[in-house]
């Protein structure tokens, strides 16, 4: 599989010709800051912005995400979880999540290569193939707040602090901020994989990795064809299965049903266009195969607040 | 300049031969380990032994010492300075030192490549090359008890609290240790950037420049040849310079005598073939150049506190 990462709001996406300016002084808006560390495996961004979603999709990097104000809705492997202000939560490689800010918000994300992150905590991986069975060694990393063992508490707290004393340093970016920087960052990963990880002997379960490979593979399909017509029938039989089986193991990976999903990733994109550009509403809804307009319109209102048109009076 | 190091007890010099397995459970006995970070840029040691002696010789790396048990006597830039358990040094890049320990100590040494560092120091170096003048921006580091100010005495304890932690770790190793050591150099780099370090526009002065060159040098032909007969006569034309000026100039630098410094760095790889091989004492000194037998008795015993004789039976 090419493409790992999916409805992050289209930000790839190129805005193309004359829409670039007004690109640039909306990112500026979001006041983003990015801080790349340890060629490239170590990712910071600070993100302030009015509202943000990001359809389900999955990454190959761990990520945390540290929500300094506002609230966060995630759907974590079909659960929900929400995020309060001055906490935070892992994402391990892998996991199918979908996020969503309706309020203005700031946030601290941090994404790291499993790899060097394994190449760190000591781990040996080994793969033993015997009899067609492969045994890997992987380590599996888990922190959120309602699943949090009672010794595990005051850990989770540290790092709360450890994000918080970031604040600071890219507000005011003092000489030598990166180093901190990526002390706290290290510091941070040392606690996760003291207290929120464990080593796990994989003898790979065919049917569950079969599963969750066919659900990684529909969702990056629908990223390559959401601006496209697509039914449920199209799509169940596009990946030989029953529409039934499709349906059922849709809802119980992602949280939601196939069609509130394919919605949702137009709107992302949609919503991208929206404040990035000038182009006119019905110009974008087609563009980004929202046809029905009502159900649109009811999900765009759940997710960002706002009517289309509102929001962009607000924006700007 | 090819030959940046020098004096280091010669520890790049092959044993050679049957010599190899006592050169391991003799290292073993040192209880080194050695940890790299950041693509070999960051490099820490922890060093155990009952003693250690590094004539004068000069790194392009920024270099720490910390001290967790034993004493250090340490001639940097010709001065003398006592290191006692518990605190630390900074040895900037270039700077001309001699390191040695008399009895057990445990040490951590941290090594910084100089780029490495200013990038994340975020410093911009600019070169104008006006009428011959080159303007360098360059961050000088300098942090030793002796010369604290008031205001640095606080910053400098949290140092060497910062080194002690990073004992645990590697005693027990816990899963994960490397995250977390590599989190405390980053931050006792931070504080150095920010309370020990100096942004200098250096406007270099030609005579400083070509002396301490010119110093360099001489270290490093007296690290290629110090198996030879070397006399002041040979040296000081060798670079051209009369005898009287190559002893001033050699005083002033390193501290001591051309002749004493050439013991030294003799006595030095005499030490580490004496602890690493079992041939016998008088072909070791016979092939590191050590003639003139009661001057070298003396220094020995002073450098390492027993007779070659009795340092053998010492440690082994």
């Amino acid at each position: 599989m090419t493409q790992g990462k999916t409805g992050r709001n289209g930000r790839q996406k190129d805005a193309g010709g004359g829409r670039v300016e007004l690109e640039k002084s909306r990112m500026q808006e979001r006041r983003e800051k990015h801080y790349a560390a340890q060629e490239n495996r170590l990712k910071v961004d600070f993100i302030t912005d009015r509202g943000q979603y990001h359809a389900a999709h999955w990454d190959s990097d761990l990520e945390i995400i540290y929500l300094l104000n506002g609230n966060a809705a995630i759907l974590l492997d079909g659960a929900q979880v929400q995020l309060v202000q001055g906490e935070f939560i892992v994402i391990d490689a892998g996991r199918i999540f979908e996020l969503q800010c309706k309020e203005s918000f700031m946030q601290i994300r941090v994404r790291v290569d499993k790899e060097f992150l394994s190449a760190r905590a000591g781990d040996l991986s080994r793969e033993n193939s015997g009899q067609g069975e492969m045994e890997i060694m992987n380590r599996r990393y888990s922190c959120q707040r309602d699943t949090l063992k009672a010794e595990q508490l005051e850990h989770f707290l540290e790092i709360c602090e450890l994000f918080k004393s970031m604040v600071p340093l890219y507000i005011s970016e003092p000489a030598g901020f990166r180093l901190k920087t990526e002390s706290i960052v290290l510091e941070i990963l040392y606690l996760l994989v003291r207290h929120f990880s464990e080593e796990v002997r994989e003898t790979a379960i065919p049917e569950v990795t079969q599963d969750l490979n066919r659900i990684r593979e529909i969702l990056a399909y629908i990223e390559d064809h959401y601006q496209e017509p697509i039914s449920l029938m199209d799509i169940s039989s596009e990946f030989g299965l029953s529409r039934e089986y499709f349906s059922r193991l849709f809802h119980k990976s992602i949280g939601m049903t196939f069609t509130d999903h394919l919605t949702r990733v137009r709107i992302a994109h949609f919503y991208h266009d929206l404040t990035t550009t000038d182009a006119p509403v019905m110009k974008l809804l087609e563009e980004n195969g929202l046809t029905n307009y009502k159900h649109f319109r009811k999900n765009f209102k759940e997710l960002y607040g706002y009517s289309p048109r509102d929001l962009r009076k607000v924006l700007y």
